[in-house]
């Protein structure tokens, strides 16, 4: 651990979290939600999806851009899909309640599929992923915000790395569960770098000036995964969220049009129910099949084992479940901070 | 143009596709729209999936793995999904069976999802993703057959490098259609490089060893793109065809388990009516504003103009629809043996 690291428990960084979202005024079920939501991301090993928003978000319940306690609307609705206005309700809570709209379609519709439009960040979207998952359903999650992506061949943002995520039962294995950003990396990987002071590789970022950049402390835009079909892949991804929930993210800002500046995301939240189409205990020993068959391949020089979707963060959970969750200097500062401004005490353990 | 190829006309590449279906016994709109598939593909440049494949549908014809008078049924069914056997029928046949399928369904409940079960595979996907924007709604497809991709870390084939394509409609512009596989690659392009004799980029396959490969006569697998990210997508894409339709393509090969070894696939198509979610001529002019954004951003060192999804092979449709498709001279040798086989004239302007 680096000096200035110190480790707490998943139980008392919990805690914390409710504490600190309750005295924001949301209510008691919310807080727990949201409080969970950020502990599940920190135990994964996704910290910049974890308690160190909770300054952000205490930030912006200040500033009225997040609301505590939303109305949330379902504004269009057919028996297999929704259209939800999450009235800038806490992401955990608006995007939970879609995921389950969602669930409910799927188990007499096959498949519910809900557009959440108004929504603060709903953060690390394998949540709700593996909400449909825990009911034997796969589950597809994708959220869309701001310009922080060069798209393929530009010099200049115009793309949110819109995470998607897929989560699938399994029967004896774990389930697998994809969640990954269109980004090369997540932003929190290049402050990662940034806070060790070591380069970025090449190819992750460029500067403000849209040149490419190794320095970690001068990048400024991410570039897309996998080149131009990553870079496409986020462009369908704004159309399958935002415009379809008729709230543009990117084509506004890009042309100067007038338009609302509030922090917001708009998010899709699918469940497919597996039973409709197949028998569901072919279906988790087909996808533990898959795992064994794919691990047990010969492994490419310096690997010494394959892994599958998820199981790297699983392994990291059950590490942080037993020894804490590192929180570095920068993270425990800003939960001082909160602690101080709202007279909730530190986590402890 | 190379010595060897020919250009021929779309018109008469059509015609011939459409006559050799026929004399492999399909019923005449089979086979107008299984030519319709082939002549798409090669128009838009993707020469992979296009009438190269002639002569590998004439060989599964004959070896009983294409049926050409297929009893498409729908094995289970609600108001907004559908599990569809395609009887081994042409791909073009069966994909379009299911896509308009979701396409009803999605009309009524906003969204329609069909999972295509044992049907030759259905070619290059964005001819049905299309089917769906035609309708003004967003169309997905993917496709997902035998082991020719390695997965992350691996030295072997464990995965498919099943294709995803997702279109969406526009108004001025022309509508944005994103039709990609899971490899850095498809196969085609290293036929091409193969054909010209020129080295394989680093990072596009590996030799049949499982030692990474940049000659173009010695290379046999697949990488996926964007390493670990297409890695888990392709997992996953399985997961979302296969797996659910009860016909696990990689799990029980890896594993050594028995299996129907007939050339398959399983398929995903999907619909949805943007209308039941949003106002159409707006989402039609905000995926114009996305394409005029993201168009008018700054231009990387070397790029000359920024495309977005579907535009390079729109331009490609355009020259083509003008001057022709050409044929390479192994196209064409094949193109003659149908011909001489079937007693069917070659195509000749």
């Amino acid at each position: 651990m680096n000096t200035g690291e110190m480790r707490v428990s998943a139980g008392a960084l919990y805690a914390f979290s409710r504490n600190v979202l309750a005295a924001l005024a949301l209510p008691e079920a919310d807080a727990q939600l949201g409080a969970e939501n950020l502990v599940w991301a920190n135990l994964r090993g996704v910290d910049s999806h974890g308690v160190n928003r909770l300054p952000w978000l205490v930030a912006l319940a200040g500033d009225g851009h997040l609301n505590p306690r939303p109305e949330i609307r379902i504004l269009r609705e057919t028996p297999a899909i929704a259209l939800i206005d999450g009235d800038r309700g806490l992401g955990a809570v608006t995007a939970t309640f879609a995921m389950r709209r969602s669930i409910e379609k799927a188990r007499t519709m096959g498949i519910g599929w809900s557009v959440l439009t108004n929504t603060v960040t709903p953060l690390a979207m394998g949540f709700y992923s593996e909400q449909a998952m825990a009911e034997g359903m796969i589950g597809i999650a994708v959220t869309y915000g701001g310009r922080n992506t060069v798209p393929y061949g530009a010099r200049a943002t115009g793309l949110h790395n819109g995470p998607i995520s897929i989560a699938v039962p399994a029967a004896r294995r774990r389930p697998p569960l994809l969640d990954m950003a269109t980004s090369v990396v997540a932003q929190g990987k290049l402050e990662v770098a940034q806070a060790r002071g070591v380069s970025i590789p090449e190819g992750w970022a460029l500067d403000a000036e849209g040149n490419p950049s190794t320095d970690p402390n001068n990048w400024s835009m991410l570039l897309p995964f996998g080149t131009y079909k990553g870079s496409g892949l986020s462009f369908m991804l704004e159309c399958l969220t935002g415009i379809l929930a008729g709230d543009p993210m990117m084509g506004p800002q890009l042309l100067g049009k007038p338009r609302d500046s509030r922090h917001r995301q708009n998010s899709l939240l699918a469940a497919i129910d597996i039973s409709l189409f197949t028998d569901i205990d072919d279906f988790r020993s087909n996808v533990d099949d898959l795992v064994d068959g794919v691990k047990g391949l010969p492994a490419a020089d310096g690997v010494d084992e394959i892994l599958v979707p998820g199981e790297p963060e699983d392994r990291m959970r059950a590490e942080r479940e037993r020894a804490g969750i590192p929180l570095p200097e920068g993270t425990l500062r800003g939960l001082q901070e909160v602690s101080q401004r709202l007279g909730i005490e530190m986590p402890a353990d």
